[in-house]
């Protein structure tokens, strides 16, 4: 409020990418908002000390060795997954909020690894540059594949999975869905299910696209036995998290003609400062043809940190004003 | 009509496409439709008795040069384009239909052209394959692109123009068209009009699309003048037919940062027996690495034989019984 003496919030900014963006969050805030910022570089006697003034902190992990945070009340997270979050780890009446804005990419991400299957563009060029006509029309070569009518399954329906509803609508696919909580379907999608019809929705789908939270009850939910209910003419699509995922038999089943191909953008190990170029996966992945393959980046574009800055933007103002939060988390423990 | 006395009709079926779906058009006619073939191997004197009898007749080129066809009535092109007919050189009260169906496949290419473009999953794979993370959320690399937002310019707004545009509008495109005839926009068109505002369309687009006929008119249609008009970070789809395009203004656009780079799927010389391995243009688009070429195929999929098919049958049912024609095509003349 104008003329208000209430001191400055202050806010501290953990990691690369809300550190980065220090400087676009600002332009957003008032005054009334002390930005700090700390990377490892800044060192761990930094940290102890700007925790020990934080009111919000900016950050995507918080895990047990945290030093103490006796004033933050808002951990607001700069992504969407809060896996990374030890929640018994938080100091009391600490407020969880997250940020979404990236389902557009990935959206687009999945609907292009889905098209890429369907066509080939990738190897139809490489076979026309190099000077032939066989898969033309004009001689009547094979023809490719077509999106329209295909059955897609959504395993998770949050942010991620309508997003990709919404698109897929527009091809004419037939859509299906399974989630935790039951809810109606949406118009374009054929139903959607609690995850008990899981099975179900594995055996009728051309496609499968994981778009879940990482949870003990996700965890391996894509597993021998489930990947025995799918065609093995489908194709996985994973941009929820690797573990959803059991790395062994999803291998398997991509090197055994038990599922036809893959793209996967969420892995089982990511780079740290002592190992800057690990591999993703204990199984090398990197050598299947079928498989496309990113290092996480599906909803990483530039279009999306101008949107989630925007968002946190908002969210510290409300949390100044004693306002409602944007997409708190109310975590209720697991299982 | 059960019990009618009329005889069979003669339909005469030329080229590989319809011949190879002979007997697939069988299934979905009547006995008294009489299903004759004609390919090259055949001869030019069975070409002129089959002719003699035929009262319909399934090709796709038509020219002055063709045996006579007193009896025919209706000649059913098994595609969309008619640059291959000389309506001059029919036979008096021949009917000329065509079939689409092909705008599915076109669509799902154009819209998986320009996610390419946008994201680059190709080269992301092949970096993260020989083991870099650079791109990834992870380590904060450059982020990629997105299409939400991006405006989308169509040339020609026909079964193709409308069907590209609806998966367009799932995306949150900006989408606008130039068209031969003026019209009301579709809802999810920001604006059509007709060719006179081309300029401002290329002007306006990151995306060009081009889904228009081949006649004088649109001979050319971009050349060294428009291409100018373009954004140099534009790109440019041509799902028409090549000339529409000044094949060494495109090569030189593409070759100077006149334009971010192009999908092309139609071409400038097209194979055949004498030169089975032509190359499709005179100059070395497959030398760029900022194309994408494909031999004419983009709407060539598994699903168009069975829908192009059934609207040939349903048209030959309606040819015999004097019934109104599907996609009668109207030849005004050009100019």
């Amino acid at each position: 409020m104008p003329g208000d003496a209430q001191s400055d919030t202050c806010v501290l900014l953990i990691g690369a990418h809300p550190v980065r963006n220090r400087d676009l969050l600002a332009s957003k805030l008032g005054a009334e908002f002390e930005l700090n910022t700390w990377v490892p570089d800044d060192g761990d006697n930094a940290l102890v000390d700007r925790l020990k003034q934080a009111e919000a902190v900016v950050a995507m992990r918080w895990t047990s060795d945290m030093p103490p945070a006796p004033n933050m009340r808002l951990l607001q997270l700069p992504g969407a997954g809060y896996d990374g979050i030890d929640f018994t780890a938080l100091p009391d009446q600490c407020d969880v909020s997250n940020v979404y804005e990236h389902e557009i990419g990935i959206a687009e991400y999945v609907v292009a690894a889905i098209l890429e299957r369907c066509i080939g563009l990738r190897s139809l060029d490489a076979t026309f540059r190099k000077g032939s006509w066989q898969d033309s029309l004009i001689v009547a070569g094979p023809p490719h594949g077509e999106l329209s009518g295909k059955t897609v399954g959504l395993v998770g329906y949050g942010h991620i999975g309508q997003a990709v509803a919404k698109r897929l609508q527009a091809f004419d696919t037939r859509t299906i869905a399974v989630t935790r909580r039951q809810r109606e379907p949406d118009e374009g999608l054929e139903w959607v299910g609690t995850m008990d019809r899981l099975p179900e929705l594995l055996e009728q789908s051309d496609f499968v696209v994981l778009a879940c939270a990482l949870s003990p009850d996700t965890h391996h939910l894509i597993n021998t036995e489930t990947l025995a209910r799918m065609k093995p003419s489908a194709y996985l699509v994973n941009v929820a998290r690797g573990p959803v995922v059991d790395e062994d038999a999803l291998y398997a089943a991509l090197t055994s003609d038990g599922l036809s191909g893959a793209a996967l953008d969420v892995w089982y190990a990511y780079p740290s400062d002592e190992e800057p170029d690990i591999r993703p996966a204990r199984n090398p992945f990197h050598e299947l043809p079928n498989v496309t393959m990113t290092p996480h980046l599906a909803g990483y574009t530039d279009g999306l940190w101008e949107r989630r800055i925007s968002t946190i933007a908002d969210n510290l103002r409300r949390f100044r004003a004693g306002e409602e939060l944007r997409n708190p988390i109310e975590w209720v423990g697991f299982g």
